[in-house]
C-alpha cells in the first residue's frame, strides 16, 4: 500500500482527538492527502458499535464480548475506510486502533481477555497489517480524567463509560501503553501529552518529519 | 452444567420460530423449566446486533465483520442468558446458534469465510461447549421463502436483509444445513420441515423423548 497509516493512542482526555485533527490539517498543508478518522465509529455502523461500546454501565460486556465488537468495528473499519485510502496513495490517521483494545481489556481489566486470543483476533481481522507509526499521548491520569469531565460537561455527551472506572484502571491504561511502546519501540513513540495543544502539535510535527520523512 | 442446550437451525421460513415456542411449552408442561432464546438477539444488547445485522443491505459487512458480530452477540448470549440458565438445571431452547454462521457466512456466500477463522472463533467464543441437541429444519428453499415473506407482509418487518439474496444463496444454505447435520450427526437430527405445524411439532417432540429420554 502506498500511503501511510498512522494512529494516535492514549487514555481518557490526553488530547487524541485535537491533536489527530491539527495533524490532518498540517500533512495537507504539505500536500498530503490525508483521511481523519476513529475508532469505535469510523463507518456509519461502527457509529451503532461505538454507542454500544462507550456508553452505559461499565460491566455491562465481558472483555472477550467487548474485544469482538471492537474487532468486528475494526474490520469494517479497515475495509471500507483504512485500506481504501492507503492503495489510493492516502495517508489515514487514526484516533485510536489495536493498542487501545490491548490497554483497555488486557492490561485495564481485572477480568482481562487472555493475551493469544488478543493476537488471534487481530490475526483474524487484519493480518501482518500494521500502523507505519503510532503515537502514544502520555499523562497522568489524573489529569487526563480532569480534562475528560471537563469536555463530557462541556458537551453534554453520554461517553463515559470507561470514564466511570476507578483511577487504578487509569494507572493500569497508561502501564499497558508503556508496555506496548516498549515491546514495539520501532512503530510507537510516547509523547509527553501533559502540555498545551500547540507544543505538543509541534513535538508531533517534528516526529512525523523524522519518522516518515514529511 | 445440568439443564439441557436445544437449538433449532435451518433457512429462512422454516418455522423454527413457531416450532421453538411450542416445544418450549411441551417442555414446561412435562415439568421442566425452560427458557426460550434466540441468536442474534437474546440479550438487550444484542438486539441492537441483530438490527444491524438483520436489516439493510446485503452487502454491507464483509464475512468476517458479519461473523465477528455474530460472535459478539453469542459471547454476549451465552454469558447472560444459556450458561447461568444451564448451571440453574433448566432447559435452554435457542431459535439459531452457531450451525447459522457456518450455513450462512461460510456455506451461503460467494466470499465466504475461512473455515479455519470460523473454527477459531467458536473457540475463543464457547471453547468445547455445544448444544446437547440441534433440530435441522430442512425444507424447499422456495417454500420458506414464500412463507418468509408473506410473514414479512403480515408483520411489517424490516428483517429482510437475508431474504434479500438469490434462491442460489438460499439453496446453498440449505446444502450447508445438511453437510454439518453429516459431520455432527450425534449432536444433529434433520428434521422434515415441508409439513404442517402440528405434524412437525410432534416429530420434534418425538426425537426430543428419543433423544434426550423426556
Amino acid at each position: 500500500m502506498d500511503g501511510k497509516f498512522i494512529t494516535l493512542e492514549g487514555g481518557e482526555g490526553c488530547g487524541k482527538s485535537t491533536q489527530a485533527k491539527l495533524l490532518c490539517d498540517y500533512l495537507q498543508s504539505k500536500g498530503i492527502e490525508t483521511v481523519l478518522t476513529k475508532e469505535p465509529g469510523g463507518t456509519a455502523e461502527g457509529l451503532i458499535l461505538r454507542q454500544l461500546l462507550v456508553t452505559g454501565d461499565k460491566d455491562k460486556f465481558d472483555a472477550v464480548t467487548e474485544c469482538l465488537l471492537y474487532y468486528a468495528d475494526r474490520r469494517n473499519h479497515l475495509t471500507k475506510v483504512v485500506w481504501p485510502a492507503l492503495k489510493q496513495g492516502k495517508w489515514v490517521i487514526s484516533d485510536r486502533y489495536a493498542d487501545s483494545t490491548e490497554a483497555y481489556q488486557y492490561y485495564g481489566y481485572d477480568k482481562r481477555i487472555d493475551f493469544a486470543t488478543l493476537q488471534n483476533m487481530y490475526q483474524i481481522v487484519a493480518g501482518d497489517f500494521k500502523p507505519d507509526l503510532t503515537l502514544i499521548l502520555d499523562m497522568p491520569p489524573e489529569i487526563g480524567m480532569q480534562r475528560s469531565f471537563a469536555k463530557a460537561a462541556a458537551t453534554n455527551t453520554q461517553e463515559l463509560r470507561f470514564e466511570s472506572r476507578q483511577i487504578a484502571f487509569h494507572n493500569n491504561l497508561r502501564h499497558g501503553f508503556l508496555e506496548i511502546a516498549k515491546r514495539e519501540a520501532q512503530r510507537c513513540v510516547v509523547v509527553n501529552a501533559n502540555t498545551d495543544i500547540a507544543t505538543l502539535q509541534q513535538n508531533i510535527q517534528h516526529i512525523i518529519q523524522e519518522r516518515l520523512g514529511v
